[in-house]
């Protein structure tokens, strides 16, 4: 992907390739550039392995604990930077089982009994893909609790709803951000989901069709944390739609965090003015002192391109490949690793966007009131307390609506003469529904924008995350 | 978009477009051309809201009967044909309530009370994708019996293991049947956890706040089959997660079978004669009476096309999109429809071919043993039983390899004395692993290609239905 | 794959495939139901084959006249909308053919003489889209007119130019405009590549392999309108490159589209009023006379979904299809459609709707002048006018602004004596380039802001587009 | 996103993150990580802008000069892997302008008169993507040469014509080669026309609005090798849709790339044998002396995943993004640099590896002649040569091929006698046809089979690569 920069890509492709054909064999064989992240899991898997082999008197004991305290040793090589990855030996694996022999000697040959390359892969990618489940989930409980926040801080603050981006009826800020967590709460859902199906050990399956020796997959198959072994080898080292399903989750999540971030980036404009970004997320220019971009909402808009792309990628390399194991395979893990990044970071980002955020309670509050917003909680009045027919409802809100725009006035500030001009069956308790409090208040129904309801919702997620956490 | 075949493209909308603006409005504005498949989902959702309505007081009693009657009446007008869709009335909802005007007068009006569009077309679309989930949960059933039951009849049926394209090692016609069982049964529980998640009723968000009028939600919901009212109306009427899940789980197995219908493609060619398949599910030529095309297994190999487009087009549409409902959210049903119709097609093409097909137990024995296919198992052998270190176990094997190659036999072919002659650790018990039906039965390890593995394998599945069904 | 709506989904397939294996496989394998729409390109394409086989003596010109006259029958049957099409005769293909033998007996047989159905819908299809093509040329040209329209209104009234939603620099309205008639300019190019490399004829590549009778591919080219024959028969038969082509340009328009339409969308606000719709592309509430929901814009701002899906799903269906004709390939057809269909739409909408609408001049030029908008003239100007380094004039600009800001005024609101206090060098001259109407008239750099700029380019825009109509 | 393996992701984000708001800001922000490969075109547009400065009189002649050298400095530091980037310098720009004016002091400052970010990295980055337009005609020009190497060589071995993987007529191997040809002849225009249509420059666009200083755009355009400056300069900071168009084309080049891979794969396998891959490009089995895998072969089929998944990226990012710039424009050129590598990966690789293939002459003609594969040329005869309609000619045929079929010869191997006795009209002309070598020989229509026909194509192609190169 993103090599050294000391050249042009031409010139350097050029320059590779002007190597000749095996230069360009290395070029698309090696996978050591972008798998070597698996090396905490590679060798972990191998620690396991090596155990179970002792365990099962396949291996000594002594090679057993030889290998086990030399992975450890190119596990502290490579976390101190120390260890040199080498193209030549083409992926981690040989990389580390290569650096073993040097360390260890020809007990290091018997971690390969009983195992393939293929089924250690395959578990390697399987263990990292569940960690960024983890990862997921755990960013997505620090956004819900920063979306509790402030919600918790403006249960009663009104704003405009829109449909269309047109002002609709009034909400509450509290209930707008309790959407997002609902969302949030789905995608949390999601992960633990692909987690606990792709949460089955492929370690024993070997090159394709199991093995001879008598290995004990229960045993590394507990050992990584896994629930249970692979029920068929094949379908272990040849299937990656754990992959396809992290990655729909996390393109379905960045749907959600787009949304929001749009949201950010309209109401941070001079025209809205609805929230005001911490300098911290935003950029500003030195010499236009009102100017503030919001980098990172749009950053985050942007992020389901990239993950939506990397889906699109694995998909398309998946499709029509006849088992087990073809070469194709090989470019799964680059897809998912940039995915992965970028969700934890856009994640990371929008908890500390929206913990840090203002919203602007008078400029929500008076953008809620404009365009009589209010005119369906009149009618709905006049239905449920006047017992009129929704048509006749309508019409004569309608009049009521023109009556007060004639005026320059908003829908409360007619008097109850005027309104009882119009039609004699409203009485004073319509002051009630009218303006944008009495509006949201009157919204009770479950899972409506009253602030009662809506503080019922967080006080829900609250104890919810509490279980969680 | 298929419009009737009356003129070209060009032409017809030169002629529509003729009429001006207001035909170019009408064209991309209403939905009924395809939202009329909502029609029963709309009718049940509109007697449960008007049944709640009356047991709440907010409608008379005999409104509801009127309006629960009149709905009937509707359903069955449209399930005979004898309904006129009207583009003018846009979608199904003013259809429906247009002509339950018609037929009930007055009372119809009240049908709308404490409900919007918004909340109406949620709760009917997920009533919708809610029912193709389970669709896609039954036509799984119905598939992964038709490879269990491919899988019964040759568990010890040896076939070449492909890696790469190339002859790896000897496993079991069952074995590999049994790998798609495993993949189609995660596809299942991916339906399964969809359709948990997204069981949760719309209904009563109202346009996007909630409503005044004293509703139950918890009512709707139960008489609609849903689990719980969603818990925030914003919510409720924003998104389609829901509907990108569904798309996403059915990508995924269509992935899957893509696969299988690749391997069907070519395991059909000349050149392989793999499997033949039946003539319900192939086109031949009258003068060609060996070809037989696979016509069916291509266009299940193409439709992961069609279903990831419809995936892609719907995140696109929902990127970046503020809350609460905006028009676009109109483009989500085409998608959802086109692939789930093509989907459970593709199951259902794939169920009938697996069915059908008949494996060519000889072809696949004769290239299971081909290219000396079990030398790894002569490798783990002198591991196993000789005990040498794994280098020199690779070298003796080489030499052994070589040896039967320049003699243009097979491994098994060998005398005991050649064998011996390379290496003098190896017994006659070797004779024990060599030939492809030894290499297979040794491969016990869980999950493996021995036939008593897979026939565990069909046991465990089968109980397993067993307790689904 | 919209059917009639007599039943849902579910029991619709489960009704189908209750009639077992057969059913399912006409329902996978039949394209009458969309390809039909091929017919006027199916009839003129074999027109052409007959002609040219009487021409070269392989059919009797009676023969040749005889299918000519029928299938002109056949051509106005359908227009007519009297022709049975029949799911049981598969394609267009064969139910063109089918019709035509009734017609004239049997001559129809001699049709398909040096002909095959590959080439046939290989040259059915080119033609369609070949059409598509032309049809987005003129609706590209109608947009480009009617943003030209824009443009000449409003080439000086000044509005805020923005980076990430914030007021940047005034530009003018003309000049917003006439970017987007450079980006629609280089989309019509882009068809008319896409129709250039397209338009060569696969009639005559027969199967796959070409022909033995001495038929004339330049003659049926010519006849049809293509420039020349495609050079290899196989390549004729197996590529659908040219509707990836169209697809591709028509995602790349869709996303020009979808920015102008989101722009449109945000502009109608009630918090930016920059624009007002006309109500014929725009839907109202009855009670809330100042909302305007913009659906069109949001509906156009969509179709880069489905636009983008249709091009992804053929993508797909195309990925490592060996050569030549794969059934797969039938799932090209329905992707096109539905894009060419939507964009078409999408451009004949948006042309409408911006010929109409009324951008408002005032509350563009408030918005304008807004945040010291023009702080980067006055540092310009200190620079290029008053000689002083860049870093010094950013701060004197700074200073200045912070004191116009303070005071609650604009820039060109303070005194030459306040301006003097920052810096000595600053004179009178300085009032030219503050205010809105100042900046954008100073910015006559080639393709800037300035008015004149404008003109001259819509001046070019125009005299381009007389030579193309 | 290729990080450090110090340590895995999650640790790493956790310790990244731990640093709280400023380090997840610096992470999503910052570009240096990718958009340093820019530097060459940074310089060099850098350096036509101060030349052009100096010329209009907007600097001094010796600051440009100093300006100039320095940039010099700067590129071969870079080019020496002497430069020390800096991610608090956040991307190229800021890199290069930093250490030019530690390099030559104030004069530095002045570069950026009359120039802004945004037209800066749209000029960068426009000739970074039309340099790969040279690198891939330039690619697929080699590779074109590979295929009509292979085309050469075998103009008349004749080798099975598949529909379906079917056999359906013979062909030969030079005419399968030249099928590739047209494809990748028709790639290599798209990058022309994508190249001359992107041919124009950003700089001197400024902001978005142009700018005041009397600068000249022709002549920054021809220093940079455009052919004129864009016209808008809104438009010019604003829109990626060359960037978009080369994805395009690189992905349906990569379709094409895909679609040959497929067939090397198939055609190494043991059932095919059609080719045999050099050992350069494929990977052994040290045990297993005749397995082969194709390696390069499937990564090559494999990128067509990730460079769509790279254009689907973009699209989406794109979409919706109201004018000018907008910070989520930064993730354009990570997904074009990665689909470039690897379309240029791609070219070399399958031009590498299809140079080095051998086709297997004998495997391929006796695969050609099996099935009855001229059964066609039998047929054709019929209609051609004996006057027989359509209908009664396959009749025949059928009945020949039934009599052949039973007793277990081919069509050639029938006496005249027996084929007489199903039709008096047969002569002892019909031998001419029949066989695989004559049916090629037969196809001489245009684009046809035939070698004569096939060594046509080549000359022509020979002809045209000499104008080219």
């Amino acid at each position: 992907m993103t090599e050294q920069p000391s050249s042009t890509a031409n010139q350097m492709w050029g320059g590779r390739f002007a190597a000749g054909p095996d230069a360009i064999m290395e070029a698309i064989n090696a996978s050591i550039g972008f798998d070597q992240r698996l090396y905490a899991q590679d060798i972990r898997g191998s620690r396991a392995h090596a155990a179970m082999l002792a365990a099962q008197g396949i291996i000594s004991t002594s090679d057993a604990e030889a290998i086990g305290e030399g992975l450890l040793t190119v596990l502290s090589e490579i976390e101190k930077g120390d260890f040199p990855f080498s193209t030549a030996l083409e992926d981690i694996h040989m990389n580390v089982e290569s650096r073993l022999k040097e360390l260890i000697g020809e007990p290091a040959g018997r971690l390969h009994t009983a195992r393939s390359r293929n089924d250690q892969v395959a578990t390697d990618f399987r263990l990292w893909v569940r960690g960024q489940c983890d990862a997921a989930i755990e960013g997505l409980g620090a956004l819900i609790r920063a979306a509790l926040s402030q919600a918790e801080r403006g249960a009663d603050w009104v704003m405009p709803g829109f449909t269309h981006l047109q002002t609709a009826q009034p909400v509450t800020w509290g209930h707008h951000m309790m959407a997002y967590v609902e969302m949030f709460g789905r995608d949390l859902s999601r992960f633990e989901d692909a987690r606990r199906r792709m949460n089955e050990s492929p370690l024993g399956a070997a090159a394709l069709a199991g093995t001879s020796f008598p290995i004990d997959r229960e045993a590394t198959a507990r050992a990584l944390g896994f629930d249970r072994p692979m029920a068929n080898s094949l379908d272990a080292v040849s299937d990656r739609d754990f992959a396809l399903e992290f990655l729909s989750a996390s393109a379905i999540c960045a749907v959600h965090l787009s949304r929001l971030a749009e949201e950010l980036v309209i109401w941070s404009s001079a025209q809205f003015r609805f929230v005001t970004l911490s300098d911290r997320f935003s950029t500003g220019s030195s010499i236009m002192p009102q100017k503030k971009n919001p980098d990172a909402a749009e950053l985050i808009r942007a992020k389901i391109g990239r993950i939506l792309g990397a889906a699109v990628a694995l998909f398309v390399v998946m499709k029509g490949l006849p088992l087990a194991y073809s070469k194709d395979m090989q470019e799964d893990k680059e897809q998912v690793f940039d995915a992965a990044d970028n969700l934890m970071l856009a994640l990371a980002a929008m908890t500390g966007m929206l913990s840090d955020l203002t919203a602007n309670r008078e400029r929500l509050e008076a953008a809620a009131g404009a365009g009589f917003s209010t005119a369906t909680d009149l009618a709905d009045w006049l239905v449920r307390e006047a017992g009129l027919p929704f048509r006749d409802a309508h019409h004569v809100t309608g009049a009521l609506v023109a009556m007060a725009e004639k005026q320059g006035i908003d829908l409360p500030d007619l008097s109850l003469e005027q309104m009882q001009s119009v039609h004699p069956a409203i009485t004073a308790d319509i002051y009630g529904v009218l303006g944008v409090h009495n509006s949201v208040a009157s919204r009770t129904s479950y899972g409506g924008t009253a602030p009662a309801q809506v503080r019922a919702q967080i006080a829900r997620w609250k104890q919810k995350l509490g279980e969680i956490a």
